[in-house]
């Protein structure tokens, strides 16, 4: 919150001994959650980044919402194509993207065809657990919760929404629908009017702060003009690829759970020392699924 | 768009051959808008922040939404009070806040006394000449625009929205409402829970990269540990107090005029070449009324 460094320190300190009183918050909810509200997030869903200086930026991969964008993502890392490429654009409060600044270097063969079918999932015929989030949304008729993931959905489809930190597909124009080599991650307000016109696959979900504090480009959409801007890029592996002992290991929280429950009620009605005028509702993109270091 | 460069780049040079073709979308409709839907912004209402390097942030105050607050700003930058003051905080996807690390700088004698009250315009009694925004929000039972500004509406009062961009007024714990010698400006997702518990004043309209790019804080909160980390102000100014040739004139689309509201429904409908599938509604928070250099 935005209160002053002091206060903010002391209310901190003083917590344990003001137990009883302090106000359930959704951080304390998240810290209590049991152990079997989370879910650990498998290797091959966890894409290593390594940028200039070693900084690394994790990103969980959602191959239940998109299968073959993944699926070429996984052959583009086994490839090692992403090494010695960079991130090429940023664009103020909206996307940091990288790739082959060249758009020449030959691509894997064997990728998977895409196409515009494949920014959704169709739900016809399927049972998805959805816990259903309450807020009114501006750019679907429903939200709520699947697998751990934020979805929008309609009558005939749910799609993951362009929420801050959320990496999409970059493409050529339509129908082209990108391969994969191509990404970008949000980096402001929620660009929604994306959705369903390109390719989500996932999220940053350690070292987002390494990509929104980079310089904004100064050319055409934010793209850097000279190469000696661009942030090479070491390396791109998929988790499963490192030694065990290197590979970062996360977990989600199941949006199936009670603490998850309780979580989304208290991100929409915030009333504490702080708080005064609880809100009544919550944008999807303002309730992050809670993720954390595997302990 | 997150589309290739060189696609981008070939889209924006074809446009003068193709103009009859070319789909109108909120750009071409800001860029063709007559003189008459533009409104100046007062000088007065115009905060010069400058920071190390010379690097120039504009905020536009919002006296109209915020009367006290904003008289408190005004009689501050007067006294010089942000001069070798300094950014004290970075958090990611929240704010960037300034102000007196030491909070021990005495206050200029006469400012204005601030509550909660302050949070919000009540609209009893009052015409307020609202421009309706049509999209469902999770904030609000209704949203709009009123001369120049996105608000957030009940029943009885009408409030400034926690934007990208928007300058908000740190406080201690309530019932403290701030003096607005603590500020912050949001650099992620709309943190709308955040409206009528604090004091919105304004918004950055040129420089938040200088802001949005800082690098996060590793403290609590995204405060700096370090004196050395943080980011000295050299000077805030009102534009009034400047030399006629050293201020920055700006325009604010009017809220009322035909060419915002063609905006609006193509910011909530895009279709084009790039845009396959319109999404038929927007965020009050993606759809910021436009504002330029004045010509």
């Amino acid at each position: 919150m935005p209160a002053f460094r002091l206060l903010a320190l002391a209310a901190l300190s003083a917590m344990p001994a003001l137990a009883a009183d302090t106000p359930t918050t959704p951080s304390t909810v998240v810290a209590a959650a049991p152990a079997a509200a989370w879910r650990a997030i498998p290797a091959d869903e966890l894409l290593v980044v390594t940028i200039e200086g070693g900084r690394r930026v994790v990103i969980q991969l959602a191959p239940g919402f998109a299968p073959r964008h993944v699926a070429n993502i996984r052959a583009l890392a086994k490839a090692h194509w992403w090494d010695g490429t960079s991130i090429n654009r940023v664009q103020d409060n909206y996307v940091v993207q990288w790739g082959d600044a060249t758009e020449k270097k030959p691509l894997p063969s064997g990728l998977s065809p895409t196409s515009e079918a494949d920014y959704v999932l169709p739900i016809a015929n399927r049972r998805l657990a959805v816990t259903p989030a309450s807020s009114p949304d501006a750019y679907a008729p429903s939200t709520g919760y699947v697998g751990g993931w934020p979805v929008a959905m309609d009558g005939e489809a749910a799609w993951l929404p362009h929420c801050y930190g959320y990496v999409g597909v970059g493409r050529n124009m339509a129908p082209d629908a990108g391969t994969g080599a191509e990404l970008y991650a949000v980096i402001g307000q929620a660009p929604r009017q994306l959705d369903r016109n390109i390719a989500v696959v996932g999220r940053v979900i350690d070292g987002m702060a390494y990509l929104s504090s980079l310089p904004r480009g100064s050319g055409e959409l934010g793209f850097y003009t000279a190469q000696e801007h661009r942030v090479p890029i070491l390396s791109v592996r998929l988790a499963s690829e490192l030694p065990v002992s290197e590979r970062p290991r996360f977990e989600v929280m199941d949006a199936a759970s009670a603490s998850f429950a309780d979580y989304l009620r208290l991100r929409a009605n915030r009333k504490d020392d702080f708080y005064i005028r609880a809100a009544g509702g919550v944008d999807l993109c303002n309730a992050p699924v809670p993720i954390r270091a595997a302990p």
